[in-house]
């Protein structure tokens, strides 16, 4: 078998086999084959597309390039969630807690933000004392207690993900839905899961800008799934504008705090809700969704999910002080109130931008290197459909430095439309692949 | 300026500026971007294609990695011809002896055959002493003195398209219409040349499989010409059998001998008349290119381009009594009949196997390592439209070493195709683009 043989087949347009892809990509992995030559297999399936079959066997091999996490001594469904990230997104935190008090094992294994979306890792590292880098006993011991532990991901987990998806950043292949699907599913499968609900984020502040595009990816990933026998659905979900209000990690973690004790963001607090209940559904199927919806709904208005959370904040090492007292988070030093230039409804917010002009003040990271700064960030005051007067209050810019201020105003206020008539209602969930 | 901004612009179909072409080609030559960029970026443009206004700035930029060289001190206009290549195309060979005696000058610097096409160079360097490595100052000198000399190409030509090309060939780029282009005018264009005749063979034994691709080869390369203000035509030409007899390089240099002696194959003869005509035309475009046949015919009638060719092998080191006696010439040992299996018409003799059954004779190479045998090769004894009876001569395989005869002469019998029914006609220039 020649590397370049398999390269040719691919870019004009031929199904490889499994055979022919665990090649590829065990060789890749291992160095034999070289970086010029994945590159232009990438870019070849950037544009030939995968088969349903071809996707599962890259997504098998890349599960095969590194360890998996063995969960089955563990009482219960063990079932995760993935989003494909968006602006303001912090429902892991929110859902976890509701899951894990249900009963399902939710193990929680994440990554930083990369871009202008913010990543579970770095929202909980603004938690003073929290440890994301724990070992795998670690990790299983409060798994075992409390039903849900987060966790950076382990070099060891699908380390021909690792390679190809740093190969593809700096070769312009990120954007295809095939490769895409293999690189979540293989790096979810390695979890140890029984059952996966998937977030595919569709909007301005998402990866996938368009609803087919966001259809076909989970479609794709549901597929993958079901041929490795796992339970997994997938909701798409509108992220046109930014999740709940806050933007910015620390910020997150108080809407978070806020929304477990039933005072949160409606957005937020409704898709929270409701992915946690098909995590209880796929984790127990004997329970109708319905069911399981009201059960999630109960444990969020009874408290038992903020006690949750509380309990895992101190297992990994924070204080869970934090979720009753803010000033123990890290504070920003100055706030910019941005205006509306005149009166309307807010018509659209520019959920990209947003997250932009976040990582502006230091939020996010557009490089791995870069530090990012806890406390900033970006607190909306109106939302999309909102009124708002001339000189109405529209978000607030939390900062720690001056210097990226003026031009993260600029963008933020360039990001609300306001219009004299009202927008269309907008539904949150668009639609459930299983 | 990014290299995967570039890549992605590409990518997604849009133009590249000159400077954006530049600036890639540049930093490839010299090592600042790496091999697996340019594979992406190569693949890309296989997909995306790339306007004439790109190719032109490819083409440039390619050329001005290295040097140029000039022959603006030689009187007369240099005109040069380039194929595609094909099996048993040996018509530089007298092409270049009737232009350069009817005062054209030839500066023909050519490479090594690789796949299944042979190479100038391998032909020419069967003659006992012949040296195609040539300083440039010898080169400019035989062409002052006899208007023709044979060299292979300097490293310092073009070497962006060197590293390109090597790249390309083994992550599956290599079909690509625009750097096609692109790698052939650039090294033509190096060559100091005011006028050039592209012979684009189309058919089984050619790279271009399609009339139609072919087309689209020839039209990209005649633009690119024209704006770089030279004197461009190309020749579709038929290359669905082996043009002449002759497959192998001492054979190839014999059947010249008789096609400089008026003693050659029709379609040989006819095909390196009209390409010399259209060079002489070039080279002095008051001609008319009726004239200009009739003067290559000539030339070629009388004997003069017999003695320029036996004039440059001698200035070349070569001994020019090879033309005469061919036992000077490498022989094989060992020859293999290939009969008829019936009666009938020969309707198609398929070129790539006649060229793949050379290849495993030892008459051309697949890699670049590989030393050839100039002796061996095949020497056709029917055509397409011959008649043939049944245990009626094909072909015979001329051999020094048994290993891969069985597989050759099974590769040659299953190229013929006998049939009850003579075949249509077939031209063999099927167009001119100009």
């Amino acid at each position: 078998m020649r590397t370049v043989d398999l390269i040719r087949k691919k870019r004009d347009g031929d199904e490889l086999t499994t055979q022919e892809i665990e090649f590829l990509v065990q060789n890749y992995t291992r160095g034999v084959i070289p970086d010029y030559q994945m590159a232009a297999f990438l870019m070849a399936v950037y544009y030939s597309n995968m088969s349903e079959n071809e996707v599962t066997s890259l997504t098998l091999a890349m599960l095969n390039s590194g360890q998996r996490l063995d969960l089955s001594d563990l009482d219960g469904a063990k079932v995760a969630k993935h989003s494909t990230g968006g602006v303001g997104d912090k429902t892991s935190l929110i859902l976890g807690p509701i899951a894990a008090a249900a009963g399902v094992v939710v193990p929680k294994i994440t990554g930083r933000g990369l871009g202008y979306t913010g990543g579970t890792l770095d929202k909980l590292e603004s938690i003073p004392g929290f440890r994301t880098n724990l070992s795998i006993d670690e990790f299983r011991a409060v798994l075992k207690q409390h039903n849900l532990c987060f966790a950076g991901a382990s070099s060891q987990i699908a380390p021909a993900d690792k390679k190809m998806y740093a190969l593809r950043d700096s070769t312009a292949s990120v954007e295809s839905i095939p490769l895409i699907a293999a690189s979540i599913m293989s790096k979810k499968l390695a979890e140890g899961i029984d059952g996966l609900v998937l977030d595919v984020k569709v909007g301005s502040g998402a990866f996938m800008k368009k609803r087919t595009e966001a259809r076909k990816l989970a479609q794709l990933m549901v597929a993958i799934g079901r041929k490795m026998s796992k339970r997994v659905q997938a909701v798409l979900t509108d992220m046109d504008q930014p999740l709940g209000y806050a933007v910015g990690n620390a910020l997150e973690i108080m809407e978070v705090s806020q929304t477990l004790q039933n005072q949160g963001p409606a957005d937020l607090t409704q898709l929270s809700v409701e992915l946690a209940a098909r995590m209880i559904h796929l984790a127990n199927r004997s329970q109708a969704l319905e069911a399981a919806r009201e059960q999630a709904a109960q444990i969020l208005a009874s408290g038992e999910a903020f006690n949750k959370f509380q309990q895992v904040i101190a297992a990994q090492g924070g204080n869970p002080e934090v979720l009753n007292q803010f000033e123990l988070l890290p504070n920003a030093t100055g706030a910019r109130e941005i205006l509306s230039p005149r009166a309307g409804y807010v018509t659209r917010i520019n959920a990209e931008d947003i997250g932009l002009a976040a990582g502006l003040l230091g939020a996010s990271r557009d490089t791995m290197e870069r530090q990012i700064d806890p406390a900033v960030g970006i607190i909306l005051e109106r939302k999309v459909g909102d009124r708002v007067p001339a000189g109405g209050r529209l978000c607030t810019l939390y900062h720690t430095d001056e210097t990226h201020v003026d031009e993260a105003a600029q963008l933020v206020e360039d990001a609300f439309h306001i219009s004299a008539t009202a927008p269309e209602p907008r539904e949150l969930v668009l639609e459930v692949i299983q």
